[in-house]
């Protein structure tokens, strides 16, 4: 048996202990992997360090050498995140719903854990705990496959949360790294259907991509954004209020999935408004392309190609659309758009109506940034990623959407008629 | 653009037509289709012969003939089982949870249909019709891509929903067929992520596997049944109750995937309870397998083959097996089940908690048949099958279970700070 395979294996036997164990346990454990963090936060930065050290000889610097790197203030964000997680409700148990039947049957429909969750994600050794604790917390054991850039550093953080387990007399396989950075190990993880429930590959779209193209098992499709704002020509909105959506949701953190990367505007408003909100997006230092009818109206922007209206740039770049109607910049989101968050700048009651229930996505807003699609934010509490798909759950995945059900059927000897 | 991508996306188009489509006027169209397959029987008797003249001259027969047969009975049939799906409520725009945030925005999230549905299925021409009718009243168009052995019958049904479609003024593009049966048109569709949003494969094992290991979409997993019954040695069931949960979850209906294929008993009841409980199955015409142990007690069982425990018998057959614990019933049962259908015989509570909590499927019994998981008998309404996997949903797949949610946040100006 391969390591992957007897890891899964593993997993899938650790897992059925955690199918009715008390929140009270399982918090235990997490208030002691919280406290650990700190304690070991030496051993954690110099076993990053390390990781750290290998990359840059490969050349590796910029925002990757960035999110790979762990310091004593990110560990403490990551022990007190843990804190949270503690204070949020146990999903596990919830009667979804119920009833006795004719027959004196009395059906439940429970929450139940999903089992076995398979994470693959980038060098981010954050993401290694951040999921750990949410799928312990949602009752699965979780199989971790990071980065070989991380490699060290996930090491010792599964080695510390493994010990939390021990410590509590929990099967220490609830939370497994794969310890090596083979492709074929990866594939090995996306075949195991009989051991693994779910899959949620974390990361860029390259990640997602090659998980769902090659995965045999569930996967949870989470966090590309391409986001639209539309603005509508019947808008009785400031300039200023539109002004601030549109800023907000561009560049208070543009490298995240729900910052907007499309800027839509009826003709009719065109040309009143897009000279001073433009002008607006230059001032934070953001590169503008557009529409010929962009440019027209404001020369200073550069023509986006075709492959643009797809781009999620991730970064200070906004491309702009002029649309004949409200129809139109529905269609082109619904073609381009990612199906993760929208917003209509509208005073017009129709046309939200129509903007909300034709726009295909996770979040559809009116008149709002786009900046507001998260767990917390949405009073879900933490989330493992944003769900882009429609099988399971779309928008924040918190602990209630990292499980399923069972339904649970009380008898006293009924047979089928 | 192959023939295939172009349905697609005619059926990506037309999807939106339904995204708000009022309940009434969904359930008109459903009304036509039924009145209709009535008023046209002879045509689609007509078309139907034509396929099972071919069929026949290939050699099938059988039950795969009896299956692609219609006559006007089963026609009937069918006709009257889409007014229960009239009769049923309409689960798009249930709000699912919603709240007012504290900085005033307003968050609903609510049910929404799939947006396109795909299903790939064998001989079966009344699941041409079944699935058309959940799929559309659950506000999704669909793409049906049956067997060439059914080809003519499917071609009229469709033409008839068709036909409601256009007289109600609904795209007819929000049912469509697969007119090829070429193996590379099927392989097409399970790659179409941007017009597809979920596949539902409805078959055997074969056909299911196939779809899974082959799927870029999101694939819901139904109707594999290797259900148990286990006899705990803590029963003070009378012996006529529990033989009458194992004949009927036995011999009620053995071709469907809720049928009993194993019977599991703690060794400390075997001998009592088995020689009248297997006496009883035999006399219903059962071919009894067993354990070595059981072959001791009831010397006319066949020695079952480690195969046997994995197999979906579908058939008046059943293997049996002593087991030495409670907890070794639930590990035979996670290993070997297909985490479709289990019951427990017992009076011990902490013995029904254990095997209600620890037996990973879908649906689990204390004390009654497992024949009893479908919708209509959960009363769920119609399905389309019984999802056995964890994703979305697990048991019977309804109407609601046909739709995915949105969250719609309105909001007044707000930006994130």
């Amino acid at each position: 048996m391969g390591i992957v395979r007897e890891i899964a294996k593993k997993s899938r036997e650790a897992s059925y202990f955690l199918a009715n164990t008390d929140s009270d346990l399982k918090n235990k454990v997490l208030k002691d992997v919280s406290d650990m963090l700190i304690d070991k936060s030496d051993e954690i930065i110099n076993a990053n360090c390390i990781d750290c050290r290998e990359a840059e000889k490969e050349g590796i610097s910029g925002s990757f050498l960035d999110r790979l790197k762990l310091d004593r203030k990110r560990i403490e964000d990551i022990s007190k995140s843990i804190q949270d997680v503690i204070g949020l409700n146990d999903p596990v148990g919830e009667v979804i719903f119920g009833y006795k039947l004719p027959n004196g049957l009395t059906l439940n429909n429970v929450r139940v854990p999903f089992g076995v969750i398979g994470i693959i994600y980038e060098a981010r050794p954050n993401v290694t705990v951040d999921c750990a604790v949410l799928c312990l917390k949602a009752g699965s054991a979780v199989i971790l496959r990071g980065s070989s850039h991380a490699m060290k550093s996930n090491t010792k953080l599964v080695e510390i949360m493994k010990k939390a387990l021990i410590m509590n007399e929990f099967p220490e396989e609830l939370i497994q790294i794969i310890p090596t950075s083979l492709r074929e190990d990866a594939e090995e993880m996306m075949k195991l259907r009989e051991y693994i429930d779910v899959l949620i590959p974390r990361g860029g779209k390259g990640l997602i991509e090659s998980v769902v193209n090659n995965s045999q098992l569930p996967v949870i499709e989470t966090g590309i954004g391409n986001c639209h704002i539309y603005i509508d020509n019947k808008s009785d909105l400031s300039i200023e209020k539109v002004i601030d959506i549109v800023i907000n949701a561009k560049t208070q953190r543009p490298s995240v999935c729900n910052a907007a990367e499309k800027l839509l505007i009826h003709v009719e408003s065109a040309e009143k408004l897009l000279p001073v909100i433009l002008k607006a997006l230059e001032n934070k230092n953001v590169k503008l392309k557009g529409c010929e009818r962009t440019k027209k109206i404001y020369p200073a922007v550069e023509i986006a190609g075709e492959s643009d209206w797809y781009e999620e740039y991730l970064d200070l770049i906004m491309a702009v659309k002029v649309v004949d109607s409200l129809q139109d910049a529905v269609s082109h989101i619904n073609k381009y758009g990612s199906h993760h968050s929208e917003t209509i700048i509208t005073s017009d009651y129709e046309n939200a109506r129509y903007f909300t229930s034709r726009v295909d996505s996770s979040a559809v807003y009116v008149n709002a940034s786009t900046r507001f699609t998260d767990g917390g934010q949405f009073g879900m509490g933490a989330e493992i990623g944003i769900s882009t798909q429609k099988m399971h759950w779309r928008g924040p995945m918190g602990l209630r959407q990292l499980t399923t059900n069972k339904f649970i059927i009380y008898g006293d000897g009924q047979i089928r008629q």
